[in-house]
């Protein structure tokens, strides 16, 4: 099969007119219609629609097809008659899964709804058919039937995890990758939106850092040039900068990279940060009002623009729809392990939360206030960063917070000390050499403002929003201690 | 000076009331103004604002105040008399320069327009001046008065670039600087929301990459657990993955690096790449419709929703307005040689365009078609990537092309090669270790719809689009082969 042929405005494809002869060059400009605009209304028109052939049967003097493109599929058929002979039929059931076609039809109007399709009242009667995008032979049992399919006709791949990142192409053509990565997109378009409308600025802070921030732990060395630099672990040094510079409102979206050799369902050694940094006027509870705030914005766009997404996934991976509450709920730190303690759990006060009790504290908030999405305040000093504000009203605690989806941490976030002279205390209360952080302290010798933000996990909110149970279904190509590929 | 006082809702600086003693705490609930919103609207109103010391200047028993915020500033005025005293202007006259203070004063609309500053036609009479934020007193002449003055009142830096940049923080305080990040922010969100509206889904590809695309030359390396990873120097092949992956229509905004080792007015070794890959139905000439009207919608909404940032930055750096036509010129290569031969250029028809002939060609262009953006279509194929499609008429040229702002390359795209055999067969023409690339011609195995895009640099893009002559005026924190701070 020939693929390419340009010139003028001519096909770029051959295409096999199924009567027996080949036509070619065909018309330019022909619309083609997307498979989800096929509807009753449709009905008599005759169309052309480029799709994937997603299953083909055939049986005695017809074939069966089902159309797919994207989150959405058609039933085909393809019968010997007036307008198609015995050939056209078996070329047509000849043709590779997975192969892309172009195909001219009649929409006709079903009596029975065709469960098994998106487009469930109609179908197609095929007039023409040409190949478009053809799978080698060798490749397509071995692998699209396998991942594409998973031995099902719906779409929804049952294969295991590894296998279908391993391939990964043919694992986000499923109806349930198409729809994950569509919410995603809708996650970052709604975060962007929602802050620009508040007046903060997007900026782009660099990846490649000179000096590993907090002591250099977890952070990947790269060769630069004669010398050594480092991956940024987050942006927060430089969102900082950002308000010291006078932007005081800023967000950025971009990778993360963490050189932590943990293997969970809910790390990644690459992720994307949606990260925010503002200066308050008054409290820093400003600016815990204005993250809960965007991510309510998150959860409503969510609800009322995806819902299409969210059931697509939901048909393969069930879940409760997720649940909020507005304003949004605000714990205090103290009252969480009063909470657990009630609960049976034995902890100090200022111990941190394990990753049990978190999930435990996550399903005694859900029955107590009926909400996925909450925010623990006022964290103890000693288990958070050097440059974490302590809280002015007792030293035990500290101005920082983080926030939950489903009992699992999306967020962590502060008011950041912003006097050097501070800064240079508790950096020395927590044995980091000075010298290391010298730029870091230094930005803030030049007037800094009160201020405070967080970073979100774009894949972790996309995972628990959806009610998911791993981190690498919400990222497209997963970066993991054993995985960098594809 | 204290530096926090939280608690309840109390303020968290401690302020000096200037008629002699502390007033603390304050009223937490007290609006702040913005100071462009300081206009005659608000004569004879008694109103709070928060804003940086731009410049000050003691004169008997007043001091004049210029206070800045972001890309606005006013003029002040404290006067001993019924509301001030004298020790009150002393003080005042005394903060350091960049300090951030916090005033209360009534707003007077003044006879004359006072042309130093961006609100020209009121001043605000101080009755109060607290200090939130200070400058240490070592710090303030040694590096502000430099950098965010230059010895100047308008808020221009005069002092040189590598000054500038080693002190970032401050450079980024000038109006220009804010006026060109303001900007940049907008660009990104213009070329987001241009795609989505196209119907383009936002992807977010990795960073770290398990191999060396292109043969492995200008990468960098990392250390990545027991091995060795690479930085991506362009999402294009996830991009094209996505597209295989029945994505249809994709963008990104992110990252991208080169380990190059160019030291140029417009070379980085990170900078954000905005990217674009879409399916097309018949032509590629679809893609770069898609493109270039995504570059107009830009220019257009730069040009009517950004016409303060660029006067402010065209008050430092005077440049021609940017011209563009609607629709785009294309010329064709040949086209572009036939001009650069007729203006005295010796050059053969399948020879690169040298920078020094992108740019004579681009002023060839403005004097023709009056227009600073254009395409160049049908690139010699032996100078561009293996990938390339080549042009099925012709086989010295290709479906490629470049984009062009005032004569210097912002684009590189083409229609890529979505068959496997032939990709095999250009990547072996091309002497290309058919190993290294395996993963790569894998991904067109299993059905790829034809296809083509282009990677946009968006430092470039504000460079060239507000006439400036480096891109590190345009990246906030630009990186380089000498440069890896702050």
């Amino acid at each position: 099969m020939c693929v390419w042929a340009e010139g003028g405005r001519r096909y770029m494809v051959f295409e096999v007119f199924l009567k027996g002869t080949l036509f070619f060059p065909c018309e330019p400009d022909r619309g083609l219609v997307r498979v989800h605009e096929l509807t009753p209304e449709k009905a008599g028109q005759l169309i052309w629609v480029r799709a994937r052939i997603h299953t083909s049967r055939a049986k005695g003097k017809q074939c069966f097809l089902v159309l797919r493109q994207q989150q959405f599929n058609v039933q085909a058929l393809v019968a010997v008659g007036e307008r198609a002979s015995k050939q056209m039929v078996k070329f047509a059931a000849n043709i590779n899964k997975e192969s892309i076609v172009d195909v001219e039809a009649v929409v006709k109007k079903v009596e029975q709804t065709i469960e098994s399709c998106s487009q469930q009242d109609v179908e197609l009667h095929i007039e023409r058919v040409g190949l478009s995008s053809a799978l080698s032979d060798h490749t397509t049992d071995k692998q699209t039937d396998r991942h594409a399919h998973g031995g099902r006709t719906d779409g929804r791949a049952t294969v295991n995890q590894d296998t279908r990142l391993d391939n990964r192409v043919i694992d986000l053509r499923t109806t349930t990758s198409q729809a994950i990565f569509r919410l995603q997109s809708g996650v970052c378009q709604l975060f962007r939106d929602t802050l620009t409308n508040k007046g903060f600025v997007e900026i782009q802070t660099p990846k490649i850092i000179s000096a590993a921030s907090e002591g250099g732990a977890n952070v990947f060395t790269v060769s630069y040039f004669k010398t050594s630099a480092y991956l940024a672990q987050s942006p927060q040094l430089y969102k900082q900068m950002c308000i010291c510079a006078d932007f005081d409102k800023v967000f950025c979206v971009g990778p993360v990279f963490r050189a932590e050799d943990s293997n969970t369902h809910r790390h990644l050694t690459e992720f994307v940060g949606l990260d925010i940094e503002l200066a308050f006027n008054y409290h820093y509870h400003e600016v815990i009002e204005s993250i809960t705030d965007t991510m309510v914005q998150i959860f409503k766009g969510l609800r009322d623009k995806f819902q299409t997404e969210i059931q697509t996934v939901g048909k393969q991976y069930p879940s409760e729809p997720f649940k909020f509450l507005e304003p949004t709920l605000r714990l205090e730190y103290s009252e969480g392990v009063a909470m657990l303690r009630e609960a049976g759990v034995e902890m100090g006060d200022e111990e941190d939360l394990s990753t049990p009790n978190e999930k435990l504290l996550g399903r005694l908030v859900k029955e107590k206030y009926d909400t996925d999405f909450y925010v623990l305040d006022k964290y103890p000093l000693a288990v958070r960063p050097f440059y974490t504000m302590p809280d002015p009203n007792d030293k035990k605690y500290s101005n920082s917070y983080d926030m939950f989806m489903r009992g699992e941490e999306i967020l962590s976030g502060a008011q950041r000390i912003h006097d050097a002279q501070l800064l240079t205390e508790r950096a020395m209360h927590h044995n980091i050499d000075l010298e290391k952080i010298k730029s870091y302290i230094d930005s803030f010798r030049y007037g800094a403002p009160p201020h405070g933000g967080g970073g979100i996990g774009l894949e972790r909110v996309c995972m628990l929003y959806l009610g998911l149970h791993n981190v690498r279904q919400t990222s497209m190509f997963p970066r993991d201690p054993k995985r960098l590929t594809p």
